[in-house]
């Protein structure tokens, strides 16, 4: 059970990049991805559309607070990872958690979340995009996911073109 | 020898996503940025100042047409590989090649660049980030860049804080 915090989304400049957040999670097998910051229905919708024609689970939700969403997660049983460029290399860090909740910033990171979280991660301890990072540490520890559920448009990799399977007619 | 083209940037929509396609292609290996669509000063010299502290070599250029520009790389010797949900699985399909020119949209990819590409690749055949797309492709073939020149800034990767390290007076 892999979840994803998203921290301080701002309007308009995050838009784009947090839905990022949600397709490279969703496609790397993260169930849900939560956010704190500026409330955005629309960025939400997207990718609830986008997960109801080509599958999940996945969904969003806003947090008010990370504090209490990282308590609450604790209390859950899963070990929060906050990845940032400061933080011990990816590559030799081994963390065997089922259940884990991935925390990417944000502009500015308040030192709280670096004690709060269980590990502080690096993808390469370089500026980085967080969405960048957060694919990294998914693909490196879980691979692409290859199942998803309740799929009504399929894409069949292709040499030289778009090749696209329907599922159902529901999806038009 | 890796490059990028970023095809059709719109401002103000993708400037941090193409920002972070620049953060994420530097910090996998890739020395030089080309872009497409609207030309975006600030964007390039975001980039540029963050590698003029954090080392290179990694530069940013505007191309008026993305098909002379291939044509250009083809020319060089350039693979051009162009990176699409569409495309053929990034796990079975193998590139050697040593000089390679990576492609990401762009929101519609006119046909032709599918047709113009060696190869047209995909990270999970799912709608993805064409930075996670980026990163994962850069991470599975070449993996982090360990070697960056003229560093003024460096991180050390810490437990629970962050720790910079300054290399020369001239950063600050």
């Amino acid at each position: 059970m892999i979840e994803l915090l998203r921290l301080g989304h701002r309007l308009p400049r995050d838009q784009r990049t947090t839905t990022h957040c949600g397709l490279a999670g969703r496609a790397l097998g993260v169930e849900k991805m939560w956010y704190t910051g500026d409330r955005d229905k629309e960025m939400e919708n997207g990718l609830v559309n986008l997960t109801g024609r080509f599958g999940g689970p996945f969904t969003v939700e806003w947090s008010e607070s990370e504090y209490v969403l990282i308590k609450k997660k604790k209390k859950e049983g899963f070990k929060i990872i906050h990845l940032t460029m400061y933080g011990l290399d990816f590559e030799k860090t081994k963390i065997k958690a089922e259940k884990q909740l991935l925390i990417v910033g944000g502009e500015k990171v308040a030192p709280e979340l670096y004690r709060l979280s269980d590990y502080n991660i690096s993808i390469g301890n370089q500026p980085h995009s967080e969405v960048a990072a957060l694919a990294l540490y998914l693909y490196k520890n879980f691979g692409l996911k290859k199942l998803f559920k309740d799929v009504k448009m399929e894409i069949v990799g292709s040499e030289r073109s778009k090749v696209m399977k329907r599922n159902s007619e529901k999806a038009f």
